[in-house]
């Protein structure tokens, strides 16, 4: 028997039913993902499985440093195939890991492909995906149609003319693919160099002049306006840690006024000003009836010697243990005191975090929307089979899971989207457990119902860009 | 099979026998709740469901908001019927939060329904529920009979009379009523105005004019003695985190003087002040041989909008992410240093938690009382399956499980006696699975004595309420 | 059937083939404990049990503290034979503790004894006990023939003269046994008189005279030399929490004169002096290719009364909650912007840290040494089931358990061997039932080579103590 059957993941009899007959058939609602519009607008072809599969992917990176790998193999100048043989050396040692998991899973569903792979089959898998991604059926539109792919939201620079998703819009592609609004650059008052060229393209995207605070302000209004006209439904935001610095609007601009001319905020003023402008797109989000994730907790950059050599998002992060339920906590107030919390998601990547973000959330519930507060997925490291059922665990105790919007893949790859099957293996597992232990009614379609909604139902009501 | 059948949550036969030979029959030891004694005193006959199980539970507050429900209908002006309806029709989306086996259980051992709740059956259960609430057998007298409560302790104001507690001792009630301490005004020096009509109201039933800090603390320790000829043998406290800000006397009474003049203690010294109050709280408790639960962690109110409106305990605080385990430290190695270490309980609603207060209470234990110090049971978000699991297998891990005083409702309703049986449930459940897997001496009079000891014979012991 | 019979911990098929097959015949490889060398040298032979099992184990005084044993059972003044029946009384209370388990697996593994220990059996085996240790096959020599000991690595200060590991080198001993290096004095500037009397010492054993700083510097290097010689390639550092606050050398040097005039150092300049400290010992354990374990987070001497009473190490400390992961990452970082990064092994007493450190060390690795950051066996109140598969589970999610080196006893006594066992069989369990879960593949060759390195191999190769 294959490694990964059938009933993967599947440890009882109530598990596979609410799998296979429930969960198993339900389309993919992608809200997070960091994959290239420009590749769906483009239909790209992969020459090879590195392009598709390697290619910047820091997961992998990561477990092949571990594994004694040299950087030439990871991020440097070895061939693509010279590449993937050292990533096949590597597998064997990544048992437990979910990379272990996530790779032949990936393997089966793309390729049909079940031998493990390894430094003796790394050759013929080379050659047989290869063989397959060149052959025309494997376009990132032939992923997203084999994967049931309804909606993609992307993540963009409110700068983004967004012309790969008017390309996409105009195409006769079935899925659905929308922008979402990351202002990072909008906070970055203490790199002023940066800050004021990235303030000069907004100005020159929106046609308005960025002169004052206040122009600054309706100029990302606009752009934000501008994503919604095109469907976006989604921020994202790249923070540590949550912010609570609150200042007034004067204190802002001044804060603004002084970048501009090219004097660095000291770290309080940036953190007045990264609190004023999360604020304020708070009042955006809720003004539209958008969401906002949260997400919080990573260390960034941690080995600067790397960074200096080859940039971010290498595999160079870590979970951080910064205490932000008190200033989070903060945050979501003031916006429901002014009557302009959105609905909101919240993720940390320190699974001690769970519950204290699981409690959170019912602090701000108000009744308007079901499940308007969400406690994210298993995020970043903790999106694996323990991350998972953590993250489940939390929130059913806590709160209601029934009204949980699932699964996204948070990823740069378009061989990611297996990623939701594992993802309802592990809540059909669980759920399943959970009926055979007699904790939860043995009733099929209450269960199985609010397995579907978790799934796929949930996230389409939710996020409001979809008809019914 | 209806849902919560004879073997609910006992997965192995080790399990089951421990549970129905050792701990189903055991009396009902409540150490810690917070319903009126009023109800008591008086026999209260409830006139329907929603005042006996509804009113005033803020963990339903939270799923009903959670689900889309308008506070109408959770601490509004719906109707009680009304409110019943809509908790109703919020049950269904509970599945895997505790309040899912909560309500079923409750319903099931008050009322003898087995019906699932749901908006279809809501009004069955209502009338059902009604009938026999209003027939007599289901008042608060016959409630503590039906569930063999021996011991009551309820949470009282060092100004309170006690008159309850009396009528309480004067009648036949088979179970005991005792009061505990719970002096958090105290420490109010914070907000004068506030804190000066409470000291007064201390002054005026203690007959001690606290026209000085040493009356003061003479006053309170007037009514801990007080307490104490009463049958108290417990305080509590609602800390958020500990304090260890020690201070002289002289320094105490110096904030105390200026607050009794109306000037409100700075954050320092209010800390400083609440130290030196915890510390004679301490030396009170120790000295009486009295117990003190030191429950730490929450975070309190972060709804302001809805704290305005409605006030607090209504379903806006969450867990908090405070380090505490150093001033804790210091708070109970002051105590110690002088000889006054009173048995303590401690409890932290972070789970993160456990492992750190499991090993804390090691640092204390002193040899003169089998587990003087305590690590509670899972608490407020961590009173459930999962919750309780972690801290009784963190106490295993750390301690003594053969010590635990065991479970405590802590709760405002007299509807939730099943808690200590779905506590005991969890017990044998984990104990006799080690059983099973021979991680434990299959000697089942070696486990089931300590199964009934953590059920009730502990408590009994520990806390010296009771002739043994 | 015996409590601890040969499927003790093996809860499947899978499981318990891997044990029998693959883990239970490896050796030793103890590379981290403080045993004192000087019982190796002379082949200690223990007079009875209380000798080689109760003396000096504080996890021990801590059970029998919580129980309600006096101090005088514990490190006073009763008889051994009385001390022992004190321990035996508490042995039944402490189900579910590690201590269950450990007591019983040891009294089997060195004494053939079946029987549970409890105040009954207590006498006979002392006797038994007493007569087998005093028969001569259980001299120090013999039990670490009997466990197949091949590598010991004692715990030593930079002062000592490590004769006794010369006489055991010069024995026909065939374990191997190294010094590690331990320096916490040399951080000791805001002690002057301590400090000063230890430098004197590290001159007198080095030859150097240390009235400079560059010659303080000079002398550890040669001792570090010294130990290297003598096959030491292990440091230990008792910190509590990481240190990240650099300094210039010559700021240091300032710090390091002012000492030696006998001038404490302030707080931040200890923590200054302690950074630039551990840096240059990062850089001589780089420079060396030794590895540096860093166990982080305990709380030590938390009972200031019994510390004044009896001093440190004798069960009154506890987990602490201090945030380190910064730090931490600071301290690495700079090592590795200097290219003096040595293997390292990362510990959090508290397992809240578990996901944290298994992140971080995934920062420093560099392709030059597979494993080259290593996330450290369960430590100190975490060496027990539930801490063993807290990490293992946290470092296949996050790393490479593949590479993992594995176990340690960090024990007092000579009767810890068994404790490999037990972590043998905790590993096989879990790695087993992810086998007949289907979550690993069903290839016992690749599954059982994965416990086998890590039971023994992945030590040995990665210390590089030994020849291969």
């Amino acid at each position: 028997m294959s490694f990964i059957n059938e009933d993967f993941l599947l440890r009882s009899d109530a598990a596979r039913q609410l799998y296979h007959e429930y969960a198993a058939d339900q389309p993919i609602f992608d809200y997070h993902c960091h994959i290239p519009p420009e590749d769906i607008a483009i239909d790209r072809q992969f020459d090879n499985i590195f392009e598709v599969w390697l290619e910047g992917d820091h997961y992998k990176w990561r477990a092949m440093r571990a594994n004694g790998m040299a950087e030439e193999y990871c991020t440097g100048d070895a061939s693509p195939h010279e590449k993937f043989r050292a990533w096949a050396r590597t597998v064997p040692y990544t048992l437990r890991n979910p990379l272990y998991h996530w790779s032949h899973l990936e393997l089966k569903r793309y390729f049909g492909i079940e031998t493990l792979l390894d430094e003796k089959s790394a050759d013929a898998i080379w050659e047989e995906a290869n063989r397959q991604l060149t052959g025309g059926g494997l376009t990132v539109h032939g992923i997203l149609r084999k994967f049931q792919v309804k909606v993609v939201c992307t993540t963009d620079d409110p700068t983004d003319s967004l012309e790969h998703h008017r390309t996409i819009a105009d195409s006769d592609l079935e899925t659905r693919v929308y922008p979402a609004f990351r202002p990072d650059r909008a906070l970055g008052v203490d790199q002023p160099a940066t800050f004021n060229a990235w303030t000069d393209a907004l100005a020159a995207v929106s046609n308005i002049d960025c002169t004052t605070f206040a122009l600054f302000l309706e100029a990302l209004d606009s752009r934000h306006r501008f994503f919604h006209d095109m469907g976006g439904r989604l921020s994202d935001h790249g923070l540590e840690v949550a912010v609570a610095d609150f200042s007034s609007e004067s204190e802002a601009a001044a804060i603004y006024d002084r970048a501009r001319t090219g004097q660095a905020a000291s770290m309080d003023d940036h953190a007045r000003f990264a609190t004023f402008m999360m604020v304020f797109f708070g009042q955006l989000a809720a003004g539209r009836g958008w969401t906002k994730p949260l997400p919080l907790g990573p260390l960034r950059n941690q080995n600067t010697r790397m960074f200096e050599k080859i940039g971010g998002d290498t595999g160079f992060d870590s979970i951080g243990d910064a205490r932000h339920v008190r200033p989070l906590g903060r945050y979501l107030d003031r916006l429901a005191r002014e009557d302009a919390l959105p609905k909101c998601i919240l993720y940390s990547v320190n699974p001690a975090d769970n519950y204290l973000l699981g409690t959170m959330i019912g602090n701000f519930q108000d009744g308007s929307v079901a499940g308007k507060m969400q406690l994210g997925s298993g995020w970043w490291y903790l999106d694996q089979k323990e991350g998972m059922e953590w993250q489940m665990n939390a929130l059913s105790n806590t709160g209601l899971l029934s009204r949980f919007v699932g699964m996204l893949t948070d990823s740069r790859s378009f061989m990611s989207y297996p990623r939701h099957e594992y993802f309802r293996r592990v809540l059909c597992n669980l759920v399943g457990a959970d009926m055979e232990n007699g904790e939860l009614p043995d009733d099929m379609e209450l269960v199985g119902g609010m397995v579907r909604n978790i799934a796929y139902r949930n996230a389409r009501e939710f996020f409001g860009m979809e008809p019914a």
